[in-house]
């Protein structure tokens, strides 16, 4: 088993889930790499050596250049907030460190581009958390689509609904609050939310061509954690968009965080000729089918509980009817990064991969300034 | 189109429910006889006039013994308590009417033997207003099942929760609360609710073999509407029993009014070696169907909305999406009745099928007193 | 009782629809007035006699321009394709008629007023048959909203799914297929079924100020009924847009007959800051309901079955649990237009109520051309 | 932070779930003692070996009665089948070590009885695996019961669906497939999964005093795995009875293999005066909650989804919305087995309580046989 040392930097939300893929990925899948907690990054010492302590890490950096600088490191995992990507991953890539980045890969397109272009010519196996493709059900959609099994392509349709930024009383920025902060986040539910659902799309999908949008900031000012006053919001609070796909379908895109009642609602639904599929993350380890080959008769959308041994990833787990969860994404994409690394065949989505996804919020964002339709920068 | 003129006995939930269907079937069914709503009968002249006004009943009568001694009247629909059914049902038997009776049809076994003995003389087109058979999701359940497509049955499971009389307050007795006096109803739960489970459970999966049950009480006293006294409860408020099939398959029934959240939740399901059906009345437009032979990957429940021309019974309605309701379940049965008369072919479920169920309901009654299985009585 | 003798035009789905309210409403309904089916015009006799008969009808006509110069007709009912509407509308309000007609109003906004404008001069009381606003869990909605109950609202979604056109097998044109045809239709799935999602969106969440839209015709060309040859097809096969409601919500709104296994599957969701509802056509008789007020840790949305007494128009059909369908909601709309006449309060949509509908449609039309957002006309 | 160095036997599924457990439960909760995976034992000191290797076990054994006489043990958690766990749990009781025993206790109530015993004198921690009381939903429905929000209880229903074992061809016996012998198992369905239905019911609803059971087996012979011959099934395919709960309520309860298009389908539901609780496993992040209180008009059950952090153990995982799965019910197991040594008030279910459920499954398999009802023994 050769170890495969991981630096990560960040210790939040997303430090925890990909802390918990690394250390379970080898219980679960016959690899030849097995992931090693060898440093955790975090500018507060304490913060980080409470995080070192609770999952295991065998050191600490508060500076990440030092992080980088290691040579005990084999892999930087970005998980630190969205202005920082660029900085790290072009750094980490330049001293040949293999990369782990959290979505969305940049603050916008351009960035992205520099980040893509540093990475291509240092040519480290690289990937972006989308994790979304991992649920098994989603990537059982994939098959089936891949297969054919829908004909031709008609509707796409995703929305990622949330309701926690309702109250004006929740501020802005610092822990736990930068994504209301646009400085940090780069935009609100279009670059968090709407980019999980551009990811999932184009992958199953293909490509955007054109996009018309409109966003809200329905709480136009919220105190500031960091600054203590009360300050302009920068991000938007809601974002929809209409878009047209290269293979000729119509979509509709939606995201807030105003959609009482629930909390990640994230949903898509595709149509084509021949069949159809729904999936939702409230209840990831289900989707649904219709095959409109079926029989008259008894035809009706099928409820697939998504936990069999012949579905993507679930040999792997426990038995037919017992379903796993969200964090188990994560693991399956550490899973596929390993064998990517050893096949040969990296596995998507890539900087590059990640980078149309920039492109297509590029255009959403842009579209909601101008209230045109705009094209989407087609990926070289 | 010749006329079948209805003399309806009972103006209570049932006779609008009947009378309703008499009126729709012609618009909607393609038949050579057309119901005729001749008269109806109630003790009370006033509430048969205020009903004959509403409906378009051409007269009245107040002593169904003059109804039935009627020359103008082809069809007897007894819609009156269940302790007047084979007083009724006897004498226009005898007196060559045809017959539709409420379920259920006696109030046990040995009245509806009677009947039936009466009826088989006569040779009057008869029929019991079992009307869930109707519904198109379990007449397409019963269609699958007769095609073999689940197979060898394992197992059957029905209920019919209510949560109507939980209150202690509500009385029994008199108009509308009839269903909760021993004496006109004959029993609680298990004649009301657990008959309709059962008429469907051997439509379905064929006879019953033996029981065991138990009852309960869990309002011992009420107010009596009639007499204005605090009485012993006489009937059974919840009810269930296992079952075997003489096919082999196992089963639950249970029944109760004291299932808080559900007003009048019917539901079947049926498990054989190939498939699985499911069905409730909350949803009563819909079916869910497993098929085993489905590819592994993509097998699950489908949900199908029984809403389409090639589904029983749809094609006379709108179309397909559109849902019809719980009333259409006794047009249908209108539409049957007549098709019958008109084919030869009596539609069921007869006097006779229906005394079947009594059998199974007096079983049921008799083990929850013997705490012992008990064998259902065969019908001939 | 007082008659209300209708007249109605046009025999197909909508003429049966309609003919099945009048004949009912009745029988469910107290009200001082009753529909009489006086007589039904279709320019052939045969099949208007055929449909007399099945229906009821007293007289037929061949010239709807007869019926509505007969005296003995209080009503004219248009159940005529939509390029009818406006010409039979005027002169049936010349004439002094009352008027109820198919939605939708007219073949666009222009035409829409002129039918307004000489309806206001005859001061006839007037309705379309935008009917799903009275499906009781839609009405129950507007009550709910209508209460505060959901406070400042954020969001709104609609969507109407179809899939019975995707074979490009299927002609355009002549008897059950002019919704395919555009000089008939007017348009596709814009006047067909987003009207439907507008209306009843315009009565829970106020007026809409901006839109942006695509269309798309997914089957180029098909043969035509009528001619026998294949020509383009003219009508928008998809239709998709984003809106800005006036109270400051975002939403988007989709219709298409080509998703692939739904039906009729109409869909709205409202999002408020105190609670949502969300409902759809396919389980009609649900609404589900999410109110934050509830405890944190029982929080969830909950799943009504709107068959309860106290819910609107149930009290009276049947029982608590017994579902009705889809045509019931014509059987209150014809109830409310009745009461609207008894009260001298008119039950909507009248013909203004719908010409707002039509501006909407409009919009969403032209900003298809456009490509731009357009602005929607302002009702007076 | 203090070890508690474990001694796991047995390494099939059940030795994978308890592993993970133990690894992750210092992730993400807070204790002062953390599990150490010091020895796996097993017979094949090959496998052992191998799942050392997966999991990270520090050493093996091959005779679970050295792992007993280790000094540096301080758990022994028995993982193998359950005709080994008296034995194994006497020994490692005496042996003054913690004991984790996987469920069912024992192979009767009888046998169950002596290990109580043992363990009481020995007064060593001990806890058995009936994991599904801490599926987060589930532990909900205990607090509302258990703050009275129920009110007085009418009635009970569980059932557990499964559907591997339909096909002939499965043989019984050997690794696997242990569980469709009787002389290694006990029973079939009734120890396997209607034990877990029991468990749940009896600490949500109290004791069980009577109950009617019936059992079948379908198949009646199958090959055995080791002995290579076809021999008679001795297991229950599928079992159901009746109960009377000491509180009054009324009870049925079901298990099965053969219910075709169910993997795993434990479901129960309690109905109360006050309202109502449905759950299921295979969407065991959500469940289903109807209170009476709430205004008439917008009552329906809740569907809840549980992942909040004011519902159990959620606070410890991700946010709201992100669903944790099947493995997470042994993580709270182990988490609250270690607070309630931290604490001195011992986590559920003990020996002693598990107990309980062997006396309710003797007096189902006994009922089988007699076709009596059978008093269920009472724990002192």
């Amino acid at each position: 088993m050769k170890p495969l040392r991981i630096g990560l930097i960040g210790y939040g939300f997303m430090g925890r889930a990909h802390s918990n893929a690394f250390r379970k990925v080898g219980n679960f899948f016959d690899l030849q790499h097995t992931p090693v907690l060898q440093a955790v990054c975090a500018r507060d010492a304490a913060k980080a050596k409470a995080f070192a302590a609770k999952w295991g890490y065998q050191s600490i950096e508060t500076d990440w250049r030092k992080l980088i600088a290691r040579d005990d490191i084999d892999v930087i995992d970005i998980a630190s907030p969205n202005n920082t990507h660029a900085e790290i991953a072009i750094a980490a890539a330049k001293a040949g460190k293999m990369i782990l980045c959290e979505k969305p890969l940049a603050m916008n397109g351009a960035q992205g581009e520099k980040m893509v272009e540093v990475i291509a010519k240092a040519k480290v196996p690289n990937m972006v958390w989308y994790n979304y493709r991992r649920i098994p059900a989603v990537t059982l959609a994939k098959q089936l689509i891949d297969e054919g099994r829908l004909g031709r392509i008609f509707h796409y349709r995703a929305k990622f609904l949330q309701d926690w930024t309702i109250s004006p009383e929740l501020p802005q920025g610092g822990a736990g609050l930068w994504r209301l902060d646009v400085k940090v986040a780069g935009s609100g539910v279009t670059g968090d939310l709407l980019a999980h659902c551009i990811d999932t799309a184009l992958w199953l999908n293909g490509s955007i061509d054109s996009v018309t949008a409109m966003t809200e900031t329905f709480i136009k000012e919220r105190k500031h954690t960091l600054t203590g006053k009360v300050q302009k919001v920068g991000i938007d609070d809601a974002s929809a968009f209409l878009a047209r796909f290269s293979n000729g379908s119509l979509a509709t895109f939606e995201s807030t965080r105003y959609a009482r009642g629930h909390k990640a609602l994230y949903t898509f639904e595709i149509n084509g000729e021949h069949g159809s599929l729904a999936w939702d993350l409230h209840d990831l380890h289900r989707i649904q089918y219709f095959e409109h080959a079926d029989e008259g008769r008894v035809r009706g959308w099928r409820n697939i509980h998504v936990t069999d041994g012949d579905q993507p990833y679930m040999k792997n787990w426990w038995v037919p009817g017992l379903a796993i969860g969200y964090e188990h994404s994560f693991v399956h994409q550490v899973a596929d990064f390993i064998q990517g690394i050893e096949s040969g065949k990296p596995a998507g989505p890539t900087f590059k991969d990640a980078l149309a996804t920039e492109y297509v919020t590029d255009a959403v964002l842009k579209s909601a300034r101008t209230h045109k339709w705009e094209k989407v920068k087609k990926a070289r």
